[in-house]
């Protein structure tokens, strides 16, 4: 099928939608210079006519093009040809469009972003909406209503055995928001170092470092945080772990370890941050509970949506001891970055309607099932492989066999359609130890054992490419 | 009407809602000690059930006290009386709590609360939660389609004369969060001050000055900021300005001005950052176009839905020139503090089927009718008074007499019901000139003639105790 610009004409692409057609051929035109610097681009209208289309598929392509840099739009005047690349907040690491995920999501941290109760949020949000007292729509400083915060206080009693009141549950953006508005006071408070658990995840630890803290790496061995090796640094006070499930390793901070590590905190008169981001996905039995019931007044604990509904809600929590609360009194601290309150208000409607937790159960079924079902396909496809971790969360470690090059197979898995990510990218020493960490969230179920077909097929083809003379290379 | 706890017979305090007379009742038992510490609160069934009254009722009144330190809830046990005052998050400066906004709302800044439009921004969000593609509630990274960003971008093109397309326009929560996110930007690349209107809004230049950035006060006068001040200031490369209507002023940046600041900018290669906060509200004409719109290259614009909306919805936009852009490259960013993209969505579809701009032409009229209603009002029972600032925005500059103590009319004001700001509130370098900033955009109509008599009254009372004696203790 062919269409005009000006006086060219273009044949439509596929394969895909009508949109992304028109996008990829008109992006092509632009690249490879068929349609030059200020060339004019019809109004969408006729060219909608042209390729009898709903005028919203033009617009869209236009759009995105607009967006990646390749048109110009003016009000008033004609979509052009863009003269030349121009810097965009694109450039800064912010997307302007949504890039795709890939077709067999194994990316880590990401939850079954199919099965968000869409439905049931809209109307728990609509709700909140409708029946929020008018003062509560001034704004930010008004966060959460009384009958809210306790709602979320029950809940994290009942599920994650948190010691608390509502009187030291702030709500936030999320885990990373929290930890960018607590480091700085940290720091003001005379801590200079953060001890991190080595492997973790790399994002919280930047923004640690960001806010003045250096991160100081602490090994994870089967029975988590290595608590000995904490003991040996002196000059830390602070420890951001994962007691639950650690990331991305998948074990649990053992009983005695917990104990150790409270004892630590309280010798140094220190700072435990638990991040409890995936706890509420524990399929041999029940989560293990929150350190910060055992020692409230050591624990600063995070929470989110991110894996238990979807982490576009913006929303989490931030449970602080009381003694760090008075501490912080006096600081120059600004606002905890604050959700909005309807978001807020919206959560505490599913949670009161029993929606969240009905949720959570649905979820603890699928992710399990899931989970069962990609480490059979993946015994089948790849013998070869170790799965290590709990039954637990969202993700599983894979330790590929010693001379494999992970690198080539995460990009070798990339052309054929696999989300990966190397073991590699969350140490901070890194270890000659292949290996990736695979996420099953968003992995559909119908999707599993092709993705472990074909991961097998990208771990082989790598292997077979990676000579002894070509290994040492990496 | 009574009931009781334990053996405790408390008498049921009025007026107002039960909860509240439940909640007050409670509240002085404890601080008067009638009710001891450690003592056991009913269980929420069998107060409802002894008061006639929704179990809901107590569970609101028990947590508002939970809340306010006064009692402590146990999971599996009684809600008992505390021992002890407790620091809590409201130590913090944050709100445990909801405050009821005063019963006269003048306080500048907030806008008419009742307007909200409920069912639209409900039916909008419900839209976009239900259409949003999977891929997009993968969170933050994925902030906004093209298509809302289009349109968004549309909009201020349209409303605001804004020069830009889409790739040069972030999502964020607010000014506020654009400003922290900016400011340890441009500290990196080697800014050290900022010049700032005086009088303006604290607070904005309080996140500028924790991301780094001194304040540099420059005077305003009748034709905004004084750029001859400003140009007498050789190592200040950086202005906050509020060009369409200065707050709390009211003046609108002059023409010639606004080509003087601009010179400025470029003389000093520097960036003026455009705080576009209410410009959709003017009542004798046209709004005043954007400055970005006027110097694209040196102008950074901040806006957001807190005036349009609801600062509830936490949801803003940022505009960077390219060269700011190019400029940032390469520093250590974090990502800008992102919106949810439900939210972003939802504007989108506000925006889309015209509900947006609608609920703005209503606001118009119904700001321009309580403005003016306003000022006849102040005429008749503050005759001594004196109005300022344009037919714009949501607050109104009022001069009192010169022996008028502002203070204590706030202070009375409050008693009679009266939300009141001191002008001297926003003024870096104080001056000795009595005058509050009254805001109309949350006072209902039908209380407008009684603010106003009330307003008379404080002010009348302060004049009489405020005699030459006491005067100058001040």
């Amino acid at each position: 099928m062919t269409f005009t610009v000006g006086a060219v004409e273009l044949e439509l692409k596929s394969p895909g939608s009508l949109t992304h057609r028109l996008t990829a051929t008109l992006r092509e035109a632009v690249q490879t210079g068929r349609l030059a610097a200020g060339a004019a681009l019809p109004p969408s209208r006729t060219l909608a006519a042209e390729l009898g289309c709903s005028r919203w598929v033009v617009t869209e392509a236009y759009g995105q093009l607009v967006a990646e840099g390749y048109l110009a739009a003016t009000t008033g005047s004609a979509t052009r040809v863009r003269g030349a690349a121009v810097p965009s907040v694109a450039t800064l690491g912010e997307p302007l469009a949504p890039q795709p995920r890939p077709r067999f999501d194994l990316t880590p941290g990401v939850p079954d972003l199919a099965a968000f109760p869409r439905a049931r949020w809209a109307e728990a949000y609509r709700q909140a909406v409708l029946d929020l007292p008018n003062d509560l729509l001034a704004g930010r400083a008004l966060v959460a209503t009384t009958g809210a915060r306790t709602t979320l206080t029950d809940l994290l009693r009942r599920t994650r055995q948190v010691q608390e009141d509502p009187t030291q549950l702030s709500l936030t953006t999320g885990a990373g928001a929290a930890i960018g508005w607590l480091t700085p006071l940290l720091v003001q408070l005379g801590h200079t170092r953060i001890a991190v658990e080595d492997p973790s995840w790399p994002g919280l630890r930047a923004v640690a470092r960001r806010g003045g803290l250096s991160p100081v790496p602490i090994p994870v061995d089967e029975n988590g945080l290595e608590v000995a090796v904490l003991n040996r640094h002196r000059d830390v006070r602070l420890a951001l772990v994962t007691p639950a499930h650690q990331f991305p390793s998948g074990v649990a901070l053992s009983a005695s370890r917990r104990l150790d590590l409270i004892e630590w905190a309280q010798r140094v008169d220190g700072l435990i941050i638990e991040d409890d981001y995936d706890a509420d996905f524990r399929y041999d039995g029940r989560p293990v509970a929150s350190l910060q019931g055992l020692a409230p007044d050591r624990v600063v604990l995070l929470g989110s949506l991110s894996k238990a509904l979807s982490p576009a809600i913006e929303l989490g929590w931030l449970i602080m001891p009381q003694s760090l609360i008075l501490a912080l009194l006096g600081l120059d601290l600004d606002r905890i970055v604050s959700p909005s309150p309807l978001t807020v208000e919206a959560l505490a409607v599913m949670i009161e309607r029993g929606w969240y937790e009905q949720h959570l159960r649905a979820q603890r079924l699928r992710y399990r099932r899931r989970r069962e079902r990609l480490i059979t396909a993946l015994k089948h496809y790849l013998p070869q492989a170790r799965i290590t971790g709990l039954a637990a969360g969202l993700h599983l470690p894979l330790d590929l066999p010693p001379t494999t090059n992970t690198r080539d197979v995460v990009r070798r898995g990339a052309a054929l359609g696999l989300g990966l990510v190397e073991a590699d990218r969350y140490r901070i020493r890194p270890r000659p130890k292949p290996g990736l960490v695979l996420g099953f969230g968003n992995l559909r179920d119908t999707r599993i054992e092709e993705a472990a077909e074909r991961l097998g097929r990208a771990v082989e083809l790598s292997a077979i490419r990676d000579s002894p003379a070509t290994r040492s290379s990496r």
